[in-house]
């Protein structure tokens, strides 16, 4: 990525913002361990997952501050400007080829299916979210002026294996879901639209450069707009998996321990 | 090691999947220590185990990714050029000789065999998981024209216990396998060709200079497969425990616990 000069509040508003998503992954992560004898044992699975989730995002976090913080050295004028050092926002794909998998694993393994259904449908899942990241990373090193560049060629193909994870959670995960409690169906239902509208967000960033989007400006709205999603699409979506267990658990009689 | 000038793409591919070996041996060091709950008691041992060995891989990889950062510096063309401070590759004899008998040991252990052959089968994979790593380290450190050069022949005395290690994991511990469930079977068959698909890969890198691959291609496709080759000798492989360790318990009618 080209770096621009940045302002004083550019430089700093980013800087935070990377900052309170480390605070973020490791809050919800203490969240999920503290929080496991809340639901019936057969759940804690996926609170396990959500924790590594937010472990592998804290890490990748630490290192992007730090690749943000000398990537820039204050000029004389006391604007940011860059320092030479390159911007390592690979750590990014790094995260979700790991994080990814695991999020459509935790949804998976919290709904509770049956060994025969869980099984192949996880399958389906990890080898797409693979794919879909795998796909994306040859695109992102590339600069790019038009749609219809390598860019834009490696972004389409990353999007058949998401439209793929779409129709499953749509289709084949949306009618196993026809067996739970009312509640369970709702809850199922937000954490859909909070996976659409959240990763729908990283498609966009992918396009910002097809539309000239590449000057100070569109650099610090890319950083805030990912931290956010980042946020929102692990932290959020682990309590919302943490909502879908306790839901269950106590629609099943599970009482909270003495111990 | 020589180290040739790398492009920007070839020193980040390098450098990414070094950090991306980091994250993946913390999460599952976290996940093997949140998941002991998961399998009966005797069990546990070999999550123990797990944990340590991709504790010890974290640490190193933490040390090769400093030393790899630190033998580069970028020239004015945009490359990455040796900065005179050697690339440290030794780390990882020093990982390989803590958690190369630590991975034989927790094989062992999650098989429950009876305490008089448990015994002299881990002092026997021990010895010789010891010997092969130590008699391969004096020929990593020597340059090598031919396969018959000094290098070549601690390769080859480094073969014979890994030979050996081979024969037990067929012949005496694949006799223990008989009285096993079928999934245990299956799943102890596919951890030992992942053992073996993995360890393979070690002797190629350290033939590859016999072949003359040197050059910075080489260089970079030797760092990342050993990374991949680490990731699933180490991380993937105490999945697989993990699974035979689940599997047992469950055979045994272990119950997860309600505390």
């Amino acid at each position: 990525m080209e770096l621009s000069s940045l302002t004083f509040g550019e430089y700093s508003l980013v800087y935070n913002m990377l900052s309170f998503t480390i605070a973020s992954m490791l809050a919800a992560g203490l969240f999920f361990i503290l929080a496991q004898h809340r639901v019936a044992p057969k759940y804690r699975i996926s609170l396990i997952v959500s924790t590594l989730v937010v472990g592998i995002a804290a890490y990748h976090y630490f290192r992007i501050t730090g690749s943000w913080a000398d990537a820039f050295m204050i000029s004389e004028t006391g604007n940011y400007v860059a320092s030479g050092k390159p911007f390592n926002d690979a750590y990014r794909y790094v995260d979700w080829l790991l994080t990814v998998p695991l999020l459509l694993v935790e949804l998976v393994l919290v709904l509770n299916l049956s060994r025969e259904k869980s099984g192949p449908m996880l399958t389906k899942l990890v080898i797409a979210a693979t794919l879909m990241i795998g796909l994306g990373y040859p695109g992102e090193l590339l600069g790019a002026e038009s749609m219809f560049s390598e860019r834009g060629l490696w972004g389409f193909l990353s999007t058949i294996p998401f439209i793929y994870i779409l129709w499953i959670l749509f289709g084949e995960l949306g009618k196993a879901m026809e067996g739970q409690p009312e509640r369970v169906r709702v809850l199922f239902r937000n954490i859909r639209l909070l996976l659409i509208f959240t990763w729908g967000f990283y498609p966009i960033v992918y396009m910002a450069p097809f539309f000239g989007l590449t000057g100070s400006e569109s650099i610090v709205a890319i950083q805030v707009g990912y931290t956010i999603a980042d946020v929102l699409a692990k932290a959020g979506y682990g309590v919302m998996i943490y909502a879908i267990a306790r839901e269950k658990s106590i629609n099943e009689g599970y009482q909270l321990s003495a111990a």
